[in-house]
């Protein structure tokens, strides 16, 4: 997701070390303790404005999330929905996906989310797709064996990639859904994007996706 | 697909034992005897009234084609096409997908077809669906290893439910279609059930799934 960059981000951010965290090397195999308690440990890697990351975490109060982004003004809109809803259970970090061994060690984090990721069409672009196959090396190391991915996209192309992609690399596909909103699946949280492609009758789809063997 | 019963179905195929084999337990491991040649073999199981296997027959004379299909009236509308195209690598069988062991050698097949098959919605049936693990069982018996299914259907729960189900058995999804018509995919031939929905607008589903390890 790109937005216009917003005046005062970086303060904002930097004011909110309880919810930011500026030093995330420095958290490695320490997320327990910063959280405070032994729940679970989600991220969302790409978690645009919050809206996923601040509704899941008020939905599921035991289980500790982490959104993820690179982009400064995107991260403080987030920022602003956890200051809002005054959730406990969320940290964010300005950190690229694909260094998260840096910050996270091995089996650290329970799940993980991918929400609506940059589809990166063009063929050539096709190692920047966070579905690709050196990203999941990086999300395989830090999470557990048999640990999953849960992948929305309205995409198609990135999709029907993604769902080759996971199973050339040797996960299993637990379910697929190829119309989320038609379906019977409860507790979806919505994501800004999604909300918006889905009123323009964008079908949604969503995979859950397990590694094996470490 | 399910027809009227056809007056006379059960003549036409007798008399035509050049096209349509009548002691299938007897051609086990002899198929490339009865066509009289070395091709690879590919099978449609559930070939209906016999659109796809003919067509393909007839864009691929160097590949045999066999089209099982378990009704009598549905296999003589496929004669009629294999008669009216006078295909030498065609041949039709009038057997029930789960009991190919009983005409085809371990690996004699090289690639099988599913187009359109029965979705049995409920959740009861589900042993029935052509991509349940039982099935699969058998057709791996009867591919080579890395042998493929090659898999189309408009129907969403389907194919939702047979891409977790390959994904399971451990197979790997080569290639996924989520709009096939839509898509760059070449040489697509259509069977009877196909042009008529995807008229209507349907979404046409398509994946490849290879098995692996014997």
């Amino acid at each position: 997701m790109r937005v216009r960059n917003r005046k005062g981000a970086s303060e904002l951010l930097e004011k909110n070390p309880q919810y930011v965290i500026l030093n995330p090397e420095a958290c490695k195999g320490k997320w327990s303790e910063i959280f405070g308690n032994n729940h679970s440990i989600h991220i969302e890697v790409g978690s645009g404005k919050g809206n996923f990351v601040t509704g899941m975490a008020a939905q599921n109060p035991d289980i500790n999330y982490i959104g993820i982004d690179i982009q400064l003004s995107v991260l403080s809109y987030a920022l602003d929905k956890v200051l809002a809803a005054g959730l406990p259970n969320v940290k964010l970090l300005r950190v690229d996906g694909s260094s998260l061994a840096n910050y996270f060690e091995n089996g650290e984090i329970d799940q993980l989310y991918l929400n609506f990721s940059d589809p990166w069409p063009k063929k050539r672009h096709e190692k920047r797709r966070l579905t690709y196959k050196t990203f999941l090396d990086t999300f395989k190391e830090i999470l557990p064996e048999g640990g999953e991915i849960h992948f929305k996209t309205d995409n198609r192309g990135l999709f029907e990639y993604s769902l080759a992609s996971f199973s050339k690399y040797g996960m299993t596909l637990q379910e697929v859904w190829l119309d989320l909103h038609a379906s019977d699946y409860e507790g979806n949280v919505m994501t800004e994007y999604e909300e918006k492609f889905s009123k323009k009758g964008q079908v949604i789809y969503r995979v859950e996706a397990k590694f094996n063997k470490k």
